[in-house]
This record gives structure tokens, C-alpha cells and sequence, in this order.
């Protein structure tokens, strides 16, 4: 195993440390080492028995790993960027998980000073423990169907708080299972008998000092999951529970105590803008996410030996790298690329998102400087929404793309190591499981094409009615139009460029296409979800490919990194992009973005990227620098060691072998261990 | 619920009873009653804890529940269908899971009758309890690479089984870990220093009384898994072991004890004919495997409401059944249509296999007469081999599609079921999780489309030197050649026969593809094995779509069901072409086995039998006939009481809701429970 790895390195000229730097900047590897330090030095952060233990065992394990976490943050004043590298280096989700994300940004982002005050201060101090309660039984992606209602009571000023059905139980509710003292609870505000539809309020379920649930609230935990079972999802229903008028969050709409006049959300795009950024964070981790299990799968399958050759001479000895063998190329190599894809595309996006809100927020302070007291409206927005439109639905459809990429690559990995793929110390199975709800929180991915397919027709709308707004989306669709009746002709194989615009005017063919369905055949929206779903589709591996070729063409870019390093990630540009291609064949041709003849060409130009990409593959894994104790992995030692380990934790770690059984079917026993025996 | 699933069920007009007594016969949905009544009946059988338990505890429960399954057999004299019924119902692999099946079979198919009453007898019994022993840590595909060794020891006959070095130990080996007294284990036999290549030999691991492990034997648990956390896969080291000369499985070769001379195995093709028969298994399983999902989550989808339809009036009241949305229609409807067309394959599979087995055996028979004394010799059975040396390729191809079409196609039907498919009340996630090996041993999927290519291309082979056996595979070859200048011009919107041909072609085309790489351009054998694992793919997809047509064609079917019931079995025959021929547009279009505009209207024509087979989704998964016991699932429940149970099962039988913890950083205080309380 170890000299194995050691000549897949030697063979390499790439230095994966630059690249690493390049990727990640000097600043945050320095930061995750010195944090690994810390965490592995405390024996509450132990992982050696996280494979082995039962759901309860494990999440209690964790309550102690998230106390210590905050303990530390407090104890070295961490940054949030600090406390985030401890929690990916721990790699499972804490009973405080939703406290930190969603609790405390809702408090932030939806309070008022006075709210901020009362809730959000004692909640950055862990004195209340939150969690954000929307979802139900039976309402997740439909919010607007919310059953839980808020009843404004203007005699005592306090809002009621009630669960009307079984269905209405919230439900899901991370850190609401045993943790939470407090829930933000999304509610349909009813005042007067209207319907004002769903807002938040600040409801507390439990006693602050015996922790029980207080009256007339069903608390509970969820029960046992595919995974994710550190975290403590939780449901609850309220029966008529009663809160006073501070605790509905008031920034964006509110009731007047005095008069119950309702007053609307003053500037919802804010909103929208959280949602871009946490749909961004989401496609950005999809990088790192799959590049665990792409590192893990490259370097067993450069230890694992299987076969000789079939052409071999039969004098030659041994048997070959299971990576050599281009089957095992084919389903990890595109993998690696997309890792680098997804991480360039993930950086772009935040990187736009930032620059949009310093716009966004330049314009709104222009305008206060006119007019300090006059809320802000819609209108003023509009320097930065025609972007944010934009942004907001290429971050649903990336969304989407990246986290099935992500969870579905992550199971190709697993596959690709055989049988050793499916002991849990492999450590692919158990962190795909815990990755997989991203398919459908945030979004159900199936469900954010329709919102980007609605973006795309009304972009081409605008471009047909000449009111187009200037951004890269009606740039691709206008270019279309121009070329429509000429043609494409795209030299896929010899240019980048052209290459990236057979992408563009693939997703311009399919909107047009959508477009005609909708308007002028009048077809039903339902009939088109699936050409919707396709087009989203297209349109992310479009962003993709064109991101991954932004990001190499960049001067930033030539400067840092040598130019046989750029050179192999041009490779795997190209290998991300024909692959895709060749996957989505019937689409290029249909479209008229490439010739049948050139999708062929395109086949074969893959097989050869898998080639030349090849002997580099051990050191392009390791340049996403994750250490051994987050991957905590047998088939991914960075040292080789596989076997070694697998036996390790088999045979000293694994409690069941210290049971002796009755194997007869005639007998009662069942286990003698620890003295005790224990009988059918 | 109910009420949702009685509309579903009053609006079609198929009965699914009857279609049941056609898929599975009468007197085996009888049987399956007769038995969940007896399961239902024995507190041991109780699955209420299954999603909670550790693996410890479930690796107990499922110890008495294999003792009491055999008991039960004892009993009430069950034969073999009774019995792997059961298990079917029960749905957990028990540690006795391969002692009843690879031990037993390789003890009766590769001993001799001495050794049969030595070692078949009492295993029948279970006096000895056996796994089979084949799979080291560090080879499992390629068996000759294995490292232990069995030497023969003239001077006092015997042999000395022994693990040279770690990678040598035994690994994943069923019913090992904490149940097996004896194992098969599969050795390289050397004999005067000559290497005879790997063989079967019976090997003592634990006492018989006592139960603790051999001298000289390591022997354990692997640790957890994925899945299949209830069977205790283990591992092996032998350091030395004595065995007798007796202990060597010596049906097909052997040594002489007196002379040491070794004898060459007799009769291959019948172990041959055993793995066929394997994997044809994996191939009938595969359709009830997919379909547990797809009834799951049909049944869930037609149960879940969400969001009104986009172009419904505003006076249009009440939610749409997700079930509606053509883009769950999209992912659920053609896996429905993959069930019928798996089970139907399977069905044809395992007749052609029992035909093939009585011809050969009425061949030797025949021979027999003449020359009783005689060993069976390879050129005896030519009757059979070229037909079995066909059916052993299309299983091969069959194994690995079936098997990777269930294993997906199960996440499809949990994702289908949005945030609720993740709870592992759902059902679907512990038993994909169960399942996912299927993918792996008995071939690895990729590996065996090799095998599949290899054959392939020996028949086009053939059928260019004009030696071709008669089959169906060299028919398609031969008529691919006639008419391959001619050009195809299938009509496969309006013939199903021409759609069955298209396939064939598809099939024919990408074989001489492959052999002229091979033949004429020499490519190597590795840089084919893409092409091979498409070629591969692309039989196993035709010999689905004819055996779903030659299933329906049959006078019988004509005969037991209404015209109603066949229509819908023709439009999921449809559905399931058409599908898989859009999937893989790229290829039918390149090998011109439709036109461009075909595969178009190809698309179109799917998603009108998505409208046409929707009314029958529910009916269509009842006539699978699993009783909700065996589903063990909250959103795939026949009465479509979802949400009750849902809730049942995370308020009442979750443990952690006894649970109350101290939710604040600073205290260290984490559990408290039955007044114990636990720190961090
Ligand atoms: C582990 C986990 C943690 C979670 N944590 C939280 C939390 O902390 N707080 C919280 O509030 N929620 C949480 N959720 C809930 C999550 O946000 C929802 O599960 C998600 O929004 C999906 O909604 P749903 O489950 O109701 O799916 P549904 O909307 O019921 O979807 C079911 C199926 O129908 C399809 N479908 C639905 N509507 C349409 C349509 N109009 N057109 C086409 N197809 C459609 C979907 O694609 C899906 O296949 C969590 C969920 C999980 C699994
Ligand atoms: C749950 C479970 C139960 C099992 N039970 C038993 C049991 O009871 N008894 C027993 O003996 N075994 C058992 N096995 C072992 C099983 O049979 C092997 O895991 C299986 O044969 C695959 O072999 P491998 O793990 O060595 O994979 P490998 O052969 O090492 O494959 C690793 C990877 O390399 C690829 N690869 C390997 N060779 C080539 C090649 N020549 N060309 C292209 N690609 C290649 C494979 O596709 C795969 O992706 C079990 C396994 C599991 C997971």
C-alpha cells in the first residue's frame, strides 16, 4: 500500500501543495491544521467508535462534541470561519446544528433591535437553544399550505399558537428532537379572521431549568434515519399555546398592538438573498463533499491489485492497479474533475452574490442619505435585482445540479472499492448517507427546476420583447436568436471556447423550445415539468462549464500555479466537459450544437483525457488536503496502509467480537458475553 | 389516506388479484398467507425495533429469529419454497443465511457421497453450522490470486490450510463472524510444490462445544457494514491447520491419497450451470426488489398532497396528489414498468435454464446406458452447452443491469417520497441499504460485462466463419448482417415487434463494433472495456424488452387475463422500451436503428403512457401482493394511513424520547434516563 502510493506520487510533477493553496489560500489550510491539533488532542472528539455505535449512543456522543465545540469557540474566541472548519473537521451534524445556522440567522435577519435584544443575544450566548420549525407532517416544499396557525388576540395582545392536525405537527426540525428550549415556528397569521399567510414567531417549548416540554407542547424526536442520526430532528405540536406580541418577528411585517393593523414585508429581495447565499455555500460544499469520496475510491484503487493485464506477457508479474483498468477510470476520473468544477463554480457564485449585496447596500445607503425615514421599497432595489434575479435562479438550478452530482457520485466512489466499499470503515457509505437530505432540503431539487425554467422563459420573453436586462442569461439567448438560422458549427474538440458556447446554445435551444410549448401551443405548465427539469439541467452544466473555463482563464490563475499544473486542469476541464456532453448526447445533436460525428470524436477525446489524466490522479486528491482523521477512512489513508486498517478496527475495535454465541437452532442461548447470557 | 387510495383503486379497472395469481401463481400466494400467519403470530418475528435497534442488538434479534425460522421448518415439515418464503417475508438476512444456502450447496454439489454423510448429513441437521469461505481482504474478483494455502502432506495425508500474510486472511465471508463451526474454504492446493489452482476444503474454525475458536484459527466479525448489519460477515486467518485427506470436496477432482496424484475436475459446465442458475435468481429478485420501492412510493405519492396544480382555476379547491405531476410520474412510472419487465425476464430466464438442465440430463442419461463405468466427459454434453454456454452469458448481463436497475432505481423511489422518504420508517432506505451488495458479489456488475463482451464476441466470431451455433444471439447477429447495407427503418412507434428488433440491432451494431476495435484495429483489451460494458448493457436491455414481449405474446397470458389488464401489461411493455431507448438515444442513433425524429417522437409517445398507466399505478403495485408486515413501512401502507403511523412510531416506539438532556454548553451534564445520568 505504501509504496504504491509513494510511486503514484513520484510518477506526478504536480505539487499538490500549491494547488492546495491555490484552492483553499495558505490562510484557511494553516487554520485547519491548527484546529485539527486541538480537536484531535481532546478525547471527547474521538472517532474510533463512531462506526460502531447505535443511534442513541451516537447522539449523545455528539451533544458532548457540540458542548466542547462551543466551549472552544468561547474559550479561543474563534471566528465563525474558525468554528466552521472545527465542525466540517468533526464531520457530523451536533444537536446544535440548526441553533447556530438557522436559529440564530432568522433571529438576526427577521428581529428587530428590540427582538435582538430579547431573543438573539441570549441565544449567540447558549442560553436559549433554538431551532427553525417550518416544515410539517404534511407541508414541506408547499409553504404557502402550512397548517399551524397564529391567531392575533388583540384584547391580552398575544398571538395563539395552535396545531389544528395531526398533519400540521411541525416535523424534521433539526435540534428540536431533545435539544431546544425555543422553536422559530412558521405560522399562518390569521388576524380578524384573515389570513395573512405564513410568518415567524418565537415559540418556547421547553422549561428553561428542568428542560421538560412545558404545557400543551408534544415535543419529540423523530425517531431513526437513513442518516444524519447525530442530530436530533424533532416534531411538535401546540395546543392553543399563548405568546405575547413581541415574539412574532417583526423586521419585514408586523401587526400594530394597538390598532391590529397589518403592515407588509418592506423589502422581501433581502430575503431572497439569504437563499442565494446558502444555495451558493450549498454548491461550493458539493465540491468537497464529492472530493472526500473521489479521494478516498483514487487512492484504494491505486493500493488495490487485482488481475494481470489481459494483453500482458505471461512473464510479466503482478497484478495491476484496479485503476488502471479504464472501466475504473471512467467512473472515478469525470468524478475528480467535477470536484474541481463544482468547487470553482461554488467560488464564482459567492463570489458574485458578494458583490451584488456591496451594490445592493452602496445603493441603499444613497438613498437614506435623501430620505432616512421612508422604508425601503422595491424600487430602489432594482440597481442590484435584475442581477439577483438572476443570480437567485442559476443558484436554484446549481443547487440542484451540484448536490445530485455530489450524493450520486459519492455512491459511484463507493462502488468503484468493491466489496471493502461497503464496510463502514470504507467512511464513503455513512457520510453519503448523512449528505443525502441536501437533495431535498433547501429545495427539493426536482422541485427548483420549475422556479429556474419560470426564470428562463421570462428572460426570453424579455429578449423576444426587446426589454431584456443586461446579463449573461440573455446574452446566451440573444446570441442564439443571431445564429438560429446560420447554425452553430462549434469546434467542441479544438477550441474551449467554442466548446463552452455549445453548452450556451444548448440551454438557448431548449428555452426557446419550452418557450414555444408554454406560449404558443398553450401546454399545460404540469405537461412540461419534465422539459423544465431537462432544461434546468442543461442550464447548470452550462454555468459549470463555463465557471471551471472562467476560473483557468483568469490572470490570478496563470500567476499562482505553474504551467503543467494548468495544464493538467485544463484536462480536466475538457474531460468534465466532453464527458457531460457525451452523457447528454441526444441533446447536443437535437439542438444542432454538435454534430453526431463530433460526438463520437467526443467519445474517444474522453478516453484519452482518462489517459493523460491518469498518472495524476493520486496527487490531484491529495491537493484537496484532507486529513486522515476527517476522512477516517481504512481505503483512504493517505500512507496506503488499507489492510492494516480494515484488520485494525475488525478485529480490536469491533465489541461483537468479544461475544460468544450458541449457534444451534435447538438451543435457547443466544450471546454469552461479559458473563451475562442472554437467551430466545 | 384512505380515502386517497380508495378513489385510486375505484378508478381502475384492473384486478389485481388476478393479475397476482398470474405473476406468482395461486397456490404461492396461498403459501405466503399461510406463513405470514405463523410469522405474525411468534413475538420473535416482531419488527417494531428493527429501525432502532444497534447492530448488536439486531445481530441477537436476528440469532433468534434464524434459530426460530429453523425450528418452524422442523415443524411443520417445510420444503424449500416454505421456507426461503419466509425468509422473503421476514426481509433481514439472518447469520444462518449462508449455511442454508452456499454451504449446503457446496457440500451436496462438490462432495462425494463419503463426504456427504460426513459433513452434508449433519449440516442438513445443523450439528455443524458452515459459510463458504472463498473472498481474502486482499482478492475477490479475481479468485486465482487467492493466497491461502492448502499443502498435501503425503506422510500422514493430509493438508495444511494456511494464511501466509494478512492479506490473506478470509474476509466478508457470511455466518462466520459469530456463528460457523466449519467452513468451505477455497485454497491453492499444492501438492510436491506444484500449484493446482484454487479448491474447496471443509476446515473446523470453533469448537463444537464450547464454541471459542480452534487453535491456531482467527476467526471474527468484520464490523459494521452499510447494510446487511444483521449477517455476521467475517474474517479468517488459518495459521497451519491440519485437516484430514477426507476434508477436500473432491466431486470433480482429487488426490489420491496412495499415489498423490491429482485428478482433473470431470464435469465443469454443471458448476457453470449453478451459477446461471444464481444469478437468474438475482434477475427474478431484482423485479420484486425494485417493486417493494415503487409500491412504497406509489402508494406514498398517490397518498401526498402538495401544492395546487399551476394552471388550475383559483375556485379549484384542495391540493394535487403528487402522483399527478408529470415529473414524479417521470421517475416512479417506468421503474413500475421495470418490475413487470425484470420479473418477466427472470420467469423466462430460470424456464430455459430448467429446460437446458433436463435435455442435458436426458443426454447423460442416454449415455449412460451405453457405458455406465464412464466419467461424463466435456463432449457428452454438447447437446446442452452451446445452450447453456448462451443462457450463462445472458445471465451474466441480466445479473449486473437487473441488479444495478433495482439497487438505483430504490433511491429513485426513496427521493420520490421528498424529506419522508429519509426516515427509516419509509421502509425503502435499510432495505436499499441490504440490498446494495447485490451489486457487487456474484460478480461485480462491471467485471461481468466482460464476460458478456468475451462471449459476444466469440459468436460474431462464429458467425463470420460460418460456424455458428443456432441461438438467439448469432440469429440477431445473422440478421443484422443481412440487412446492414440495407439499413434498419424499424417502425418502433408502431410496431412492438420492430421496437423488440431495434434493440437486437442496436445489440448486432455495437457487437461488430467491437470486434473489428478488437480484431481488426487490435485495440487492447483494456482500452475496450467502456465499450464493452456498453455493449454489455445494451444485451441485457434487449433480452428485457423481448422477454417482456415474448411474456405478453404467450398463449397463456392471452388466456388468464383480461384484454383490460393485457393492454396496460403492453403499454408498460412500451413504456419500458421506449424509455430505456430515449435513456440511450445516442446509441440508436448511431448504430441507425431509428432516426433522430423517432427518438423525438419517442419522447412524446412515454410521456402519454406516463397519462395512460397513471389512473393504474395503485392496482399495478397491489398485484405485487406484499402484505404490509413485509414492507415495514409508514408511507407504503396499503390503507394509506401514512401519517398516523408515522407518528405512531416517532412518539411511542422511539426510546430517545425517554431521554431528557441539559441542553447548555457549560453544564456536563448530557443524558438523563431511568434516573441514570450521563456526563460529558
Ligand atoms: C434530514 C432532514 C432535516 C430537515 N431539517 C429541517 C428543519 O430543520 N426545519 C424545517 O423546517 N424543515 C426541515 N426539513 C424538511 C425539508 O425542508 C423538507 O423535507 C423539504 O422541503 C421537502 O419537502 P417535503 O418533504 O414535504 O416533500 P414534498 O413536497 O412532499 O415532495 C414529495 C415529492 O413530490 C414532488 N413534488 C411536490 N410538489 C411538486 C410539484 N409541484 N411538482 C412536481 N413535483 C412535486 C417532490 O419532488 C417529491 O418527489 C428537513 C428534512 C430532512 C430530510
Ligand atoms: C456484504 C458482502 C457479503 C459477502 N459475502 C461473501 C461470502 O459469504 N463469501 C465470500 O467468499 N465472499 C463474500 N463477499 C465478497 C464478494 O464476493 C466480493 O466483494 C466480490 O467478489 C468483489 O470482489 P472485491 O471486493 O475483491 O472487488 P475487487 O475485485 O477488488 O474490485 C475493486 C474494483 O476494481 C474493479 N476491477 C477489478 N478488477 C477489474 C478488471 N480486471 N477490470 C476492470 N475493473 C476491475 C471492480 O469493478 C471494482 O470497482 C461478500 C461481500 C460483501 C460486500
Amino acid at each position: 500500500g505504501s509504496e504504491l502510493l509513494k510511486q503514484e506520487r513520484a510518477k506526478s510533477n504536480i505539487d499538490a501543495n500549491q494547488l492546495a493553496q491555490f484552492l483553499f489560500t495558505k490562510e484557511a489550510l494553516e487554520r485547519n491544521e491548527r484546529i485539527l491539533k486541538l480537536l484531535t488532542a481532546d478525547p471527547v472528539f474521538d472517532k474510533s467508535h463512531n462506526y460502531f455505535q447505535g443511534r442513541e449512543a451516537r447522539i449523545e456522543a455528539s451533544l458532548a462534541k457540540a458542548k466542547r465545540l462551543r466551549q472552544l469557540q468561547v474559550q479561543h474566541n474563534w471566528t465563525q470561519d474558525e468554528f466552521m472548519c472545527a465542525n466540517e473537521l468533526l464531520s457530523e451534524a451536533t444537536p446544535y446544528g440548526l441553533h447556530y445556522s438557522m436559529f440564530l440567522v432568522t433571529l438576526r435577519e427577521q428581529g428587530t433591535p428590540e427582538q435582538h435584544k430579547l431573543f438573539l443575544e441570549k441565544a449567540e450566548n447558549y442560553e436559549i437553544i433554538g431551532c427553525y420549525a417550518q416544515t410539517e407532517l404534511g407541508h414541506g416544499s408547499n409553504v404557502r399550505g402550512l397548517e399551524t396557525t397564529a391567531t392575533w388576540n388583540a384584547a391580552d395582545k398575544t398571538f395563539i399558537i395552535h396545531s389544528p392536525h395531526l398533519t400540521s405537527s411541525k416535523w424534521w426540525i433539526g435540534s428540536l428532537g431533545i435539544v431546544a428550549t425555543h422553536a422559530v415556528v412558521m405560522a399562518q397569521l390569521s388576524v380578524n379572521g384573515k389570513n395573512y399567510g405564513p410568518h415567524p414567531f418565537v415559540v418556547p417549548v421547553r422549561d428553561m431549568i428542568t428542560h421538560e416540554p412545558l404545557p400543551n407542547v408534544h415535543v419529540g424526536d423523530v425517531g431513526p434515519k437513513f442518516g444524519f442520526n447525530t442530530m436530533d430532528n424533532g416534531y411538535l405540536l401546540l395546543n392553543k399555546v399563548k405568546i405575547p406580541h413581541v415574539n412574532m418577528l417583526a423586521r419585514f411585517s408586523r401587526i400594530d398592538p394597538e390598532t391590529s393593523k397589518y403592515t407588509r414585508p418592506a423589502n422581501p429581495s433581502l430575503i431572497y438573498g439569504t437563499l442565494t447565499f446558502v444555495r451558493a455555500d450549498i454548491v461550493l460544499k458539493s465540491g468537497s463533499v464529492l472530493a472526500r469520496g473521489v479521494t478516498i475510491a483514487t487512492r484504494y484503487c491505486a493500493v488495490r491489485r487485482q488481475f494481470q493485464d489481459q494483453d500482458a506477457e505471461a512473464s510479466q508479474a503482478g497484478e495491476n492497479q484496479v485503476l488502471n483498468y479504464t472501466m475504473v477510470q471512467y467512473r472515478l476520473l469525470p468524478l475528480l474533475a467535477t470536484t474541481f468544477a463544482l468547487h470553482f463554480t461554488g467560488r464564482g457564485m459567492i463570489r458574485m452574490y458578494q458583490e451584488n449585496q456591496k451594490r445592493m447596500s452602496a445603493s441603499r445607503d444613497a438613498s437614506k442619505s435623501e430620505d432616512t425615514k421612508r422604508h425601503p421599497g422595491p424600487e430602489e432595489l432594482n440597481p442590484g435585482t435584475d442581477l439577483l434575479a438572476d443570480l437567485h435562479a442559476t443558484s436554484c438550478a446549481l443547487k440542484a445540479y451540484g448536490s445530485t452530482m455530489a450524493a450520486e457520485g459519492l455512491e459511484v466512489c463507493r462502488r468503484a472499492c468493491g466489496g471493502h466499499g461497503y464496510s463502514s470503515f470504507s467512511g464513503i457509505g455513512s457520510y453519503y448517507a448523512d449528505y443525502l437530505p441536501t437533495v431535498t432540503w433547501e429545495g427539493d431539487n426536482y422541485m427548483l427546476t420549475q422556479q429556474v425554467a419560470r426564470y428562463l422563459l421570462k428572460s426570453a420573453r424579455a429578449v423576444l420583447a426587446g426589454k431584456a436586462a443586461a446579463n449573461d442569461t440573455t446574452r446566451i439567448l440573444k446570441a442564439f436568436l443571431a445564429r438560429q438560422d446560420m447554425g452553430a458549427a462549434f469546434d467542441v474538440l479544438g477550441s474551449d471556447t467554442d466548446l463552452v458556447d455549445a453548452f450556451a446554445w444548448r440551454v438557448a435551444f431548449l428555452t426557446f423550445e419550452a418557450l414555444r410549448h408554454r406560449d404558443e401551443e398553450k401546454q399545460s405548465w404540469n405537461s412540461l415539468l419534465v422539459d423544465f427539469w431537462r432544461l434546468s439541467t442543461a442550464h447548470a452544466q452550462y454555468m459549470v462549464v463555463k465557471s471551471f473555463h472562467d476560473a483557468l482563464s483568469e490572470p490570478a490563475t496563470q500567476e499562482s500555479l505553474p504551467q503543467d499544473t494548468i495544464t493538467i486542469l485544463y484536462q480536466l476541464f475538457r474531460l468534465f466537459a466532453l464527458h457531460t456532453l457525451e452523457q447528454e448526447a441526444s441533446e447536443f445533436f437535437m439542438s444542432a450544437a454538435t454534430t453526431v460525428r463530433q460526438i463520437q470524436l467526443a467519445r474517444k477525446a474522453s478516453m484519452k483525457l482518462l489517459e493523460e489524466i491518469r498518472p495524476h490522479a493520486v496527487r490531484l486528491v491529495d491537493a484537496w488536503s484532507f486529513p486522515d482523521w476527517q476522512l477516517d477512512s481504512s481505503l483512504g489513508r493517505s500512507d496506503g496502509k488499507v489492510y492494516e486498517d480494515m484488520f485494525h478496527r475488525a478485529s480490536s475495535l469491533n465489541a461483537l467480537n468479544k461475544v460468544i454465541v450458541d449457534p444451534y437452532p435447538n438451543s435457547r442461548v443466544l450471546f454469552k458475553k461479559d458473563g451475562r447470557t442472554s437467551k430466545l
